[in-house]
């Protein structure tokens, strides 16, 4: 009850003055009325006890949410979806050979951090749509857990087959660790942060400094996103009332081994004990201790899970500001409130730069002003265990948003430092307009020259190698030539993926970061109030910036007579996408003509060291020329197309008749979803996207043309061949949908 | 006394039997006669007490080694020098402040290290030529020592001006550690192993396995080697009876504060209490914490070192094999006896590689035998402190060295794994046959066709990318092609430096590994005879394969109507060193450019953090064009003087006239004397090589073409010119002589 009155007081009203005239007057009013000391009070209020998904302060947060909103003058709701989400009934995880350690269990009270003695009701570390069980098994170190740390253990005769894989986080979704292992084998799975990670590797450990201290373990789901994100038990539809739920056993993005989290104080007794020969130079972590592959019986180690599996609402916070011109085009943001424990950083940090936003708008509303398109402000509830209430909400509400919907822009964690963007790069310009307004508050200087500052100044420190291939040379050639910067694509790990994934909707997600010390907490009980106010964003400074940021695109994406993207930015990038994918096939190409000559001469056995035995990587299909002929035009088009229509509305952008102006609109609204591929992408049909995806082995990270590239990747010719087609295809509907527009607009 | 008998009891002898006719026979004769069982016992007894410079154990290891030589027929001899060399008397090293901890003492008795029960007399941690000693002082961490780290830490505000440095082992040599700590004005130095380097980052510790626990100490000498090696008192000359001695404070080469080394059990201690900022990224090792810089008065350290500086008496033994066709040229094969403790790896699998040529020779010899050339076979006392056995050998011997000595073959520690090879590259040729006709004991192919393997694998492990720039890509490449390896340049850090850098004698320095762990107990007293069997070369296998490598090389040498070099793979060399130059000048300037863009707008304040101040790197003059013209021209005339000379010998070495010969040998002799810079290298005029030189700030690592690279790297622009012109003229005398030769060939 306490909470909630304290929660009731920041209540607050804005006072009535005159409407700006001009969209700069606007954005300076807008501005005027963000307030970091708001976001402080509210931060510190919202993460004052545990808010996971099913927790009363959850719902109390969206309660308070939603009276905000009414009270800024917004239309509210909260939208309700009864989803799966298992909470821990038992863990158990123990040494029980050589010797009897007790392992696990909560993270300690520490004085420093206020909230870390209100742990009633709080989660132990626990990892979400795990499989329940309850093992004893050797144990053996799998690395990260992916793909080649697999093909690293095979080749020293290392199987988890019917033992408990650890990993170690980082690289790779979480997820995928305990499903590769579960794939290998396993029977068990455990997840520690290794401190070269974000440990003492990384800086003085909490409460000293920010990162991992030894006794701090990181949480999460392993529900395999990859195949589909939101409620395993309703993939593609929304989880409302006499929806068909899955079984557990039917649910595909369930596992089906026990997995716990671990905090490397733990890890390394299990890590100092294991035998095995010496693990590779890639698999050695920042511990005091050489690591080894274990596998050969010296250590067993107990794993018990048993999960509550029952159904938990989710309190997803819908406000709405209706368009006066548009209604039907809406502009939607979001941003989710939901925790792991306290969740200060992750997720409340950019949930109360929304608030904020929602509030300067709501005062700009009192002055007279109305946005010409409809803003909708989404804040969602169970992000943490699988983009729960975004998917729900997106499936439920598809129709409707496949015809209105304009663009979603995400936020999730902030922190201090620098601004960082990625999405659908028609709206690249935009950002970096926006980019170029927004003072930071650090230098004063504006957050775009302090972003090319920084990629400037690391690429001279790095020796002025133009960051590598990819997104970072072009990144840094763009801040040395004064271009607009690169956006990157989405994979996932945000509640964009919907929207942009499944339904087309185009998507950004921003944030500031990179001089927080925010990832040593994540996911823990340390992810406090005290934390974030020491580490990670004192004053919330960066909080106010990123209002700032955020609320300038809505503005001028609402409020634009045809909203500010730029075609000719998304088809430099999907040409720059192809130049990688034709540079991965010859490089792949090269590799197995390689390969296969060191194996016809006996050179990885002439190579290796018979005490310490590798075996030779195996033979494999070389890869064969792919088919990109029709991408190769596709993309030539697509150019042209998007040269000719950015041309052609600039020309005429201030002049255009209200007919065609409509006309225009209609046609751009939805274009994103002609790049939608009707079956999906191999092995998950539910993301549809043919220009970015999360990766099948990254997880987070994305992979753009993935249909293609991923299937360069694992040797799937077929598939390389079948969506090079389909994504030329896409390519060309996108590009006879600008022709058309460039029609009207001529 | 007994182990006097011990070694005298492996003394031997080898029956008569024929002279093999043919050189094929007479390796094949050779081979027979090398024996792994041999070196293992020698290794045993040689190892089996203290034999650092000046104990007894050392004395009786050359007393031995004569004993040897004379036995398998040699003329032997053994040639003292009296030289500096200090020992310790007392050294004290303890944390004072922020509580009182006492550090450092001998490393202890391990009961599966026979020899670590055997430390009367032995050396404990101590690092030969420091200045002695009594400070107590706050202390900075300083990374490696070298200058980025001191341009890092000033980015900070952190001196160690009156401060103590800790530095950790690596990357440079490490007499630059305390030398350029005293440059700062540091009051003392300790040097400690951290465990990234060479202890459980690298593999299991001892006695487990071969890496550095966390109590053992690397010793070595921090004698300023880049200035000149050998007896600091006596600089470019012998320090026979009645040469003059400088005194201790007129000798450049003895640093001026008190250095101890440490291990990381120590060091950990006084790194885990370290105030100051955050060390960046590139000072992270590993231990288990957070590196600070320090110097902000956390900590106190107590330092205090005091030595005996009489002199000490040097044993090298020369033994001499006369050549029957050409007495007075000179196959020089070298090998010291020294250790720091027990040196069973470093130097003592080298030496008894060694002696089993030696006997082999001595067993060719009583078949009837005799070289063409005389064939000197040398044990080095010495050499640890600063290769002080040979050096003061050559210095001694110049006149008639620099009229006789075709070739210097050097080895040092060796062990188990791959062929390494570096020297005078005009024998590249010559080292790629003889690798072609050794097998190598683990894999039965031959060792060339296991480096290439070696190559062609890591490079396929690394993504193919051929190795990077230089030495690594052309070896990449040519084992890709089949063409000869290239052998890498020589730096310092063993006796080849006077021979070579000095009097101007071609060397090549051999020896196996990459599968031993003798770097884990590197100058500790860890590097035992049971540590060697245990994990460097179990059996000496690989000792043998040395002593057949090696062999063949003196053997073609010695016999070959004219020596067997090949002078375009020298130009082909020098070639690729003046690409890299040209290559390193041009990222200079670009470099330049960017970062005075970079001052120009602000941009590292910008891009730095507030919170955790970096200044911007200072201002400097901007690299201007050098002057390589002439450079270009004379390596041009190398290229073609080169090709014709070797072209015209292939064609006539068969049916050369015995004056034209004589005459031939003459011109070719000392043609490696043509590339002396008679001034020297800046900085450093005992060093005259105008190739190659141990570099000013890497030590060990040789930096080619030094007196314009490293003007180049340290601004020196007018040096850069004028050495251009120096080693232009070099390269044209070089030429010359080829041109020379050449005439009376065809």
């Amino acid at each position: 009850m306490i909470r909630t009155i304290t929660l009731a007081a920041l209540l607050s009203s804005t006072a009535l003055a005159a409407a700006p005239a001009d969209p700069a007057a606007r954005e300076k009013a807008f501005d005027a009325s963000i307030s970091a000391a708001d976001q402080q009070a509210w931060l510190k209020a919202m993460a004052s006890a545990p808010n996971h998904v099913g927790s009363p302060h959850n719902k109390a947060n969206a309660e308070f949410i939603l009276s905000q909103f009414k009270a800024w003058g917004w239309q509210a709701k909260i939208e309700t979806f009864d989803v799966l989400y298992p909470t821990p009934l038992e863990t158990r995880v123990e040494l029980v050979a050589p010797e009897k350690i007790s392992l696990g269990g909560q993270e300690p009270t520490l004085p420093e951090d206020a909230t870390s003695a209100n742990l009633a009701g709080a989660l132990p570390p626990y990892v979400a749509f795990q499989g329940d069980g309850d093992v004893t098994a050797d144990v053996v170190y799998v690395n990260y857990g992916l793909p080649d740390d697999y093909k690293a253990l095979a080749a020293r005769g290392i199987s988890v087959k019917g033992k408990i894989a650890i990993a170690r986080y980082g690289r790779g979704w979480r997820g995928l660790k305990p499903k590769l292992a579960q794939e290998a084998g396993a029977v068990g799975c455990i997840i520690y942060s290794d401190p070269a990670q974000d440990g003492y590797g990384d800086n003085d450990v909490y409460p000293k400094g920010g990162a991992r201290p030894d006794f701090s373990v990181q949480r999460g789901s392993v529900a395999d996103m990859i195949t589909y994100p939101g409620d395993p038990t309703t993939p593609g539809y929304g989880s409302v009332p006499g929806a068909k739920h899955l079984s557990r056993a039917e649910a595909a993005t369930i596992l089906k081994i026990p997995t716990l989290p671990m905090s490397y104080g733990d890890a390394s007794k299990i890590l100092a004990r294991l035998g095995g020969p010496l693990a590779p130079p890639s698999f050695r972590g920042g511990l005091p201790l050489a690591y080894h592959t274990g596998g050969d019986g010296k250590v067993q180690v107990h794993l018990l899970v048993k999960s509550d599996w029952s159904l938990k609402t989710l309190y997803n916070v819908i406000a709405t500001m209706p368009g006066k011109d548009r209604p039907d085009e809406w502009v939607i943001r979001g941003n989710h409130h939901d925790g792991w424990v306290f969740g200060a950083a992750d997720p409340l940090s950019g949930n109360v730069a929304m608030l904020s936003e929602a509030k300067a708008l709501g005062a700009l509303a009192k002055t007279g002003w109305r946005p010409s398109r409809t803003i909708v402000y989404a804040s969602w509830d169970g992000e943490e265990p699988m983009l729960l209430g975004s998917t729900e909400w997106a499936e439920t509400h598809a129709d409707e948003l496949q015809k209105k919907a304009v663009l979603y822009i995400n936020t999730d964690s902030n922190s201090r430092g620098f601004l960082g963007a990625e999405g659908s790069q028609q709206w690249q310009h935009l950002v970096n307009q926006v980019a170029k307004d927004v003072v930071d508050p650090q230098t004063r200087a504006s957050v775009d020259a302090r972003l090319r500052a920084k990629l400037r100044a690391d690429d001279f420190a790095g020796g002025g190698g133009g960051g590598g291939d990819g997104l970072g040379a072009r990144a840094v050639s763009a801040a040395e030539k004064g271009d607009d910067l690169p956006i990157g694509p989405l994979g996932s790990g945000s509640d964009y993926s919907a929207l942009l994934q499944h339904l087309g909707v185009p998507a950004l997600n921003l944030g500031y970061g990179g001089e927080g010390q925010s990832f040593g907490n994540y996911h823990s009980i340390y992810d406090s109030y005290d934390h974030y106010i020491r580490f990670d964003d004192p004053g919330l400074a960066y909080g106010a910036v990123l209002s700032k940021t955020v609320g300038r695109l809505v503005l001028r994406v609402a409020d634009a007579p045809t909203p500010p993207a730029r075609y000719g930015d998304f088809a430099a990038t999907v040409r720059a996408y192809l130049t990688e994918v034709k540079a991965l096939a010859e490089a792949r190409r090269k590799g197995d003509e390689k390969r296969e000559a060191l194996r016809a001469g006996n050179a990885f056995a002439l190579a290796g060291d018979p005490l310490d035995p590798v075996a030779a990587p195996p033979a494999e299909v070389a890869t064969p020329v792919v088919e990109l002929a029709a991408l190769e035009n596709a993309v030539a088009r697509l150019e042209g197309s998007a040269r000719a229509f950015d041309k052609a509305l600039a020309a005429k952008d201030a002049t255009l008749a209200p007919a065609a102006r409509a006309q225009l609109n209609a046609l751009l609204r939805d274009i994103e979803q002609t790049l939608l591929i009707p079956e999906g992408l191999p092995f998950r049909p539910w993301y549809r996207h043919a220009i970015t995806a999360p990766g099948r082995f990254t997880g987070y990270g994305a992979k753009t043309l993935p249909g293609v590239r991923e299937a360069i990747e694992e040797r799937r010719f077929a598939d390389a061949n079948r969506y090079a087609g389909l994504t030329a295809a896409a390519l060309d509907r996108y590009s006879a949908r600008l022709e058309a527009a460039t029609a009207v607009v001529k």
